[in-house]
């Protein structure tokens, strides 16, 4: 029933850790590998309500207000944003489930914790002096990356959904183009 | 089939025009009066993106926080309002509708040309420089009253209804406590 | 605990029957009258879908198009009705409830067997040869009178809001404009 | 800018305190009337989940089964209640806002931990031993009580607006028919 | 244009049937293979009602509690699930369609009988005695593996999507963990 | 940094275009391939209203009624549809954004000119004459065929899904079933 971790090939450079299969969990004393169990997804929805302005600071005004429109606005715009975490592994036997529910909303709430409330080009270091522009595809990304590196089963995560409004979705599940 | 307008009491102090009841219409050449005919309510819903932050500068920081908590982040958040305004008249025997949409569109996207995408707290006149707190409450008072003085028909204006997130509603009417 | 319907006044004119008030009922053998217990309101929500068109005969074609724009496709067009009807009366201290939803499922029914997969201008006798245009303001309004009439219970009707999309609505609560 | 509750009538006889209008507030010194502010409605919405019974045991078995079908299996069946609560009054001039929101999700907090996730029929006092049906106009007036009871402005209160499902909706305003 | 089933491989051990791809189609004298033609997915939506506690009887009360706290409530609690099916095959030329939403209802229909306005734990043989803890994992299994077990066209089966709140939803397609 | 779009497979047969991978893009001076960027998807939702009747003239009329039912109305009936357009690809540096959303609205605009408030069967050359039935599944293959023509980057369309009613919904992926 149990197998070393170091078996397993990394797949995400971002994160110096060996990457599990979701059907694989480590566990205080080693890795518990599930057998002919099925394998479900568990997605759970919060909300966060923030401002931004769409600015690339290394070029010019006049090609912001092109490439951005009415978000470019300099004193900024807000929204409420929706946010989707699902996570994919198998339903474990005793627990009939997928993932500790209680885990995961403290595992979110640790992230939306740099988010909600907040001023995400001033208040959120990754976004600051235009580091990043702070579209909802780079937040999908931001909150990919810092939910994954605080999760006791990172390998589970399969993608994060947000919703800027109710007519504007974004997807990020972990993938870059090829190198 | 005609009245003058001018027989009817004023019921809004704010605006220095007299007041019709919403089954009478002012036409260019005098004023209609619908009879018998049946009186329904419309509602159109609009949406738009804002930031602001809520902090009363006649108040002490400390004080600030207490009263608004989160919301009153030094560097701002947001929302995406959701908008109702519900008009009440005749249903037109010709066109069997209570008010043009089209002109309703008009009048509403000249109300949301002033808040979409903007600083509420900067780039709106009614609430800069503290002049009132940026709340949901008071924002539904400025698009009541602004969205009254724009339309053809103010009479008709029943209420505004704003949603600040899916769990927080405001409406106003337009009544004020007694004097 | 009885009284008699008779000596309560009518207020729908359109309908020949004694108006009794919401807290009063007719059972088979009279009318009870429900003393001292909660007044809720009950909303029942259904969908249909139908088509129609907006034109009246009776203007020419250029005052059509200019007065409904493309709802006066000649082909027409269609939509998903979302039908809401709330009830309002005494909660019944034996049943814990203000009207019998069974009741109101077949009321509602018969009602929905007229609109339901129906071109509204040609399907629809109310509607047919341009008798009314088939607004939802209209539509609201033949909704409300066709169900009362075959309601059980009709004075416990309190009005009827019917969904054209999701950014418009419209509300009928059987009242006219004074004659 | 002070005037004595007491001068008000009382219009709760299940609460046996005098009930001020919706533009005063007690304050620990006395009672604060605002003049000539606006008038606001707040709404704010939260979920519970919940399971129940609809039976009365004072009615044989085949009449349970007649009155309430599918909702009289013995063993019961469930819902995510949506719970809307609606209060009235002036919008402040320090804070701009009707109700202080932190407040309201304590008292609604205090509620919910009565009902959510637990059996209505044996978790609920109110409910137990078939003392009430516990259908959703039952559980709404119990919502309004209790809430009311434990608000420190229950004069606010206006409504409280109970989803059973999307397609089932019931509303209690604290209004009982005529003694 | 046609060929027999038993040329393709099962993948669903759980049932004894041979495994069809999702473009081919028994009929009456054979199977059909649709070549060319767009391949589609339908995905219909209904909802239930029912209660349930989680509880394993293998374990501890106080480790039930620690695993699913207020979910352990000893009287249970309930929802209202969302059910989601999802089909996927050729649109076929005769009928523009993916499948025939006149079966799809009546075999959902059967699997909402089972648990529609029921109690998971007693009712549903499943569930029962703790066979398996009724979890919203679980019970998406029982809804996927009963569905298919009823189709027509199982091969055309490729997810369920069970919403157990707004926030909490749970996804199985048939896919188990490796042996 | 540049590669030209003829080294790339075409994979849609109905459009005689190279078929570039998402994470490749055509400027006006070559082609641009986005090396080592998150790769995102992005859902853009509109609306539309239209009228239709689901019938086969190849088809008996008894034939078309057993298949169709209500849906086979002679006069039709109609739907507000909800439709979802999803891309796929890299999230550019520059702009932080997948694809330009001025640029989206406008194709996605297009296409919405050719069915918002018609007749599909008899306003749109695709569906006349019986050419095809008028499902949704058509509706979505037609959408997506007409959208992929008119797009700049049509390499990175994944998928339509088109929403009938609340209850019906379909998603077509440009995939066919093999010749």
């Amino acid at each position: 029933m149990m197998v070393t971790a170091t078996s397993f090939h990394s797949t995400d450079r971002r994160q110096n850790k060996p990457a599990l299969p979701p059907y694989c969990f480590t566990m205080s004393d080693g890795v518990f590998y599930y057998k002919d169990v099925p394998i479900a997804e568990m997605t759970r929805i919060e909300s966060f309500s923030a401002s931004h302005r769409l600015h690339n600071p290394e070029l010019t005004d006049a090609r912001n207000v092109e490439m951005f429109g009415k978000c470019n606005n300099p004193n900024g715009h807000g929204h409420n944003y929706k946010w989707e975490v699902t996570l994919r592994g198998p339903v474990k036997p005793t627990s009939g489930m997928v993932y500790d529910l209680a885990d995961l909303k403290q595992e979110m709430g640790f992230v939306l914790s740099i988010v909600d409330h907040k001023n995400l080009d001033l208040d959120v270091p990754y976004f600051r002096e235009g580091k990043h522009v702070s579209t909802t595809e780079n937040l999908a990304v931001f909150l990919y990356d810092t939910l994954k590196a605080n999760m006791g089963q990172p390998q589970m995560l399969k993608k994060v959904k947000l919703w800027e409004t109710d007519k504007n979705v974004f997807t990020y599940k972990g993938v870059h183009t090829p190198e």
